[in-house]
């Protein structure tokens, strides 16, 4: 099979790294471009990019030229990684230009003609692209992914919504430091600290977890009608946010259910046998002490989320623990899982 | 004036360490015996103890000879640092013999004519005392402080349920390895990591406060009304329990209001002027980001709750975040307040 | 082909997991038997172990009866992972009743009869084998691997010595805890700390370095004749000891040619293409601030050694900086890459 | 007494929020200007600074006017806390001035006429000052204290030095991340890591530590001829810098001697009892673990360097553990140590 050519927008940064060790050695994509600021153009990518990924820099991609931000390139899909300061002009301008841009930027998640895909959940929500090309007289398109924090609280509470209807969720949160990017937090704040703030982070989860989890009307995307509380902390750990959930729900549910629920949930991916999907979107954890994230945040390569601790709540119905890896199924890699549906969707 | 002769039980633990510490120059007491287990007895305090403070072991304590727990000595308060295992009977030794046991162990927390006093809130429990001596036959009495956790909780509760009414409070903790005593937890298992699960913690932050919180009826200290759901977890912090809340209020009160009142907020300990009591039971810091265990645990020498994010919820009223040291307010220091608090209310 | 069979002595402790994890699917040797103490042996290995791996448990292995540490099964090699207060007897029981101990533990190390094998640079040393068991009257044999910080010092010495004579070694090691087991160090000990003390590990590093790099005459090993100045120190890292290390030549060498000469080293491990070898024993990296644990001690499944930083020295002739895999190439991987010797040399 | 008017350049940096804890309640200087960059003038100094320190900001300073880096005013020390970037040019103007610049800063550390004083050790060097002023016809002057590892490796030198002839040091730092200024060492780079580089660091200590045991000659400062060998790490620690050291000596001594030698010092800030001076500017530690950065670091307010494991070494003659606070007796602390003997010895 012929592969798929991509770019990668952000290609230095913390996830615009991710993206590149993730699609090193992608079955469906190729790398054709790696894109930066102009601090970076015109240095191979060896050069402009301070590497700080567990594994090497991969060589072919070491002496490839760093290129401006600028559609119109041999590629079909442009993974964004852009900083939210500039990631909305030059998204809007490559979807323009006809690329498929498949964004881990905030800046146009909650437009309501822009998808914001969970893939084993709201796959459906693909359907407003048509309006999103017409309405704003684009060739291309623009599709995102959540908050690293969202994705994995929205993928629990999906299965459970739909079978039982979720009506409050509060969530407090512990971050891990790869989550604020590189040079991100100073060691001097967090090193045994705990920084019970992450600016805007609760204002995200709040709303975005109810977009993916929201429905089509008129072409546009409503959010569910839930509320959340979100309450977010960033904690000495490299990778893998822990969440500890408590849910009120319209009709009862045991916590053995719950369990039951979720451990045999599977979506659109898995049926696709998408190559980044994993074979359990969600893992549930028997043990009282899990999940951990040293211990639990590589399962399936980083893309599932893990869930413990399912037990009553003397307030609301059930409580539960989460874990996912933030810049793996948290940005990069839920991104490429997007990029593979709209491959198979016929959206490319 | 002459000082009061005190005993420590459990003298060589963690939380024994942390009596010493305080009471090296306490200005009304003055450390007469130090008992330990058998293991230790015999020994002097210098070679019985693994020193795990800070500050170096005060002199004049290292050279004294650790003793077992028996009663009956020249001392009228025992402060009990003893593990939980061994704790019961032994209290009730000494109790019975005619010491006023000041403790901080869990076992006779929850027995409803045993106070466990906070005493900016709750100092009136101390009246279930006579009823205590009398219907257990004992000379002396038991009267305990709460789990560290709890402890920050029920103080910025406090001033809260008394004007506006606590209906229900959800609580995520982040808690410092201190908490856990020595050797406690293994590096291996809390490096870049988070445990979300500390054994018995939960069930004792949700009736503890209510506890401190409830009011004595017939000679018995009935529980508060309201609901607690608490999710505690551990977190690579040395010193310091880090708290997100949620709470639902009977009257409407805005962030405002709330952190007025916390500002504000004095009790019995200042009004006597205490020895330990801090000058501000509780701290409000306005920054966005702000408490964090390591820059803000030692605030008022580790006695203050400090207190930050008050800000709405959109599920229930009010949301903030609380931090206390555990093993100073949360622990020693509470027990030392406490049994000052005695002193002056002619208890001893 | 038939796979071997092995047992494992101390299979519950952190090293027995660690060869657990390591022999779960290896191509050559299959485990037979999993053996503890009596507190674990006649449950299964699933009940008795408390698993502190990042992976799973595999599963075959979690149903398996753990057995007390006794001669004579069904199985060739005996992997120790014993305790040394207790592997000294039991590795010679195992070695006299016909099994072939392939030994982690200190205790047998330094008998002048009982090779101390670096694969790569002593496998000669085998030859006292036959001497051993004759002396000793045992049907099987003691093979030994060296302590983990002595693994990566020797490996780096090794081709300068042979090349330019070593004369003087300073090395200050900074090791991660894994290194010291589990329980191990207390977090409290270790959290934001540095503790410049391990118990004994200083002296084995300035004796077993020089029998790695000793020499067989009559049929015992003689100890090489430079010497060693070892300072050793725990420090806050999961996994990997780092070394700086300072060394006096008796032949003058350039950085880089040292450099070259790492860079370029094999033995006998990459000749035969043993399963576990590392293509590469040792890499040589040329960023200034290179190696660091958490980045590079999975080179090669961990089972390289990572050197940088090859610079002269102001008072001796070259300082550089050494990694490894304290649990992988420093301890368990050790011990199978030298069963995987004893097959091929016919040892079995 | 009138207090000593002084300004402190760089105020608002890591080691400029040192200096304003240190001076705030200092009983000879009075903070009158409080300078910094272009960002910085004309906001107070609680809008200009992003405090960092345990303790809060003083509420006299937070109120003061950030000035730009000008001489001239009404005060007569500058202690220097300024970016090396800039600190050359500055400190040479206030010195032409007529300021005494008591600089923490590298800029003018090795020139000859300027003295590097560590005044327990080299308070002679001040004569030097004379000529600095008359050859470069300035009306004030500079003095240094040197890099944070220096200063404890030359503390613990100094008498050894001068009782037995210090020939050669063997000296690998582990040094905190305080040391790297703010926002300084990313925590990506360092949680559970060891970084084997700091930049320029190794070079620092070399030639600093032979400088302060050095002498003058013909109003210039010679190297003392000992020749030093160091290596530096940054390791996942708060504040202290943890030193492993060997040493070749003159003449010989024993490990009793160095500790009895090191304990009973003191020098000229003792004898004067300069209100920073600690009584025992090195404490020796006996415990074998000892000294430890989180258990140590703040002996005497983080004025005296711990010394502990004096030993014998297999290479050379005695190896010993150091430990100092880096931004304490290594930075601030070590300046303000220095003014105060500037004061005495009628410097000002």
């Amino acid at each position: 099979m012929k592969k798929i050519p991509v770019a990668i927008l952000g290609a230095t940064g913390a996830v615009g790294q991710q993206f590149v060790t993730l699609l090193a050695s992608h079955p469906w994509f190729e790398v054709r471009a790696l894109m930066a600021s102009e601090r970076s153009t015109g240095k191979t990518y060896g050069e402009a990019v301070s590497w700080k990924q567990a594994g090497p820099l991969p060589q072919r991609l070491a002496a490839v030229k760093v290129e401006a931000c600028e559609p119109g390139g041999d590629f079909s899909i442009a993974f964004s990684a852009l900083d939210a300061a500039v990631a909305g002009g030059i998204e809007k301008a490559f979807a323009a230009a006809g690329h498929v841009v498949v964004s881990n930027s905030r800046n146009h998640r909650l437009e309501p003609d822009v998808p914001l895909i969970l893939p084993e959940l709201n796959a459906d929500h693909l359907e407003v692209i048509p309006g999103q090309k017409k309405n704003r007289r684009w060739k291309g398109c623009i599709v995102t992914n959540s908050n690293c924090s969202t994705m994995f609280l929205a993928m629990a509470l999906g299965p459970i919504h739909r079978r039982y209807g979720v009506e409050k969720v509060f969530v407090t949160t512990m971050q891990a430091i790869s989550g604020a990017g590189y040079p991100g937090v100073p060691s001097w704040d967090i090193l045994g600290n705990v920084i019970p703030f992450i600016s805007g982070e609760e204002e995200k989860i709040e709303t975005e977890t109810r977009k993916i989890l929201g429905f089509v009307r008129d072409a546009r995307i409503e959010l569910a009608t839930f509320t959340v509380s979100a309450q977010t902390n960033r904690v000495p750990v490299e990778n893998g946010h822990t969440e500890c959930v408590s849910l009120a729900l319209r009709s009862p549910a045991r916590p053995k259910e719950i369990a039951e629920l979720l451990s045999g949930f599977t979506g659109l991916p898995q049926q696709l046998k998408l190559p980044s999907a994993p074979v359990h979107p969600i893992l549930v954890r028997s043990e009282p002490d899990r999940p951990q994230p040293r211990m639990d945040v590589m399962t399936e390569n980083g893309m599932s989320t893990v869930v413990g601790r399912i037990r009553p709540c003397p307030i609301l119905d059930v409580r539960m623990v989460l874990l996912g890896h933030n810049t793996i199924r948290g940005a990069a890699g839920a991104a490429i899982l997007n990029a593979e549906l709209l491959k198979v969707q016929k959206y490319l």
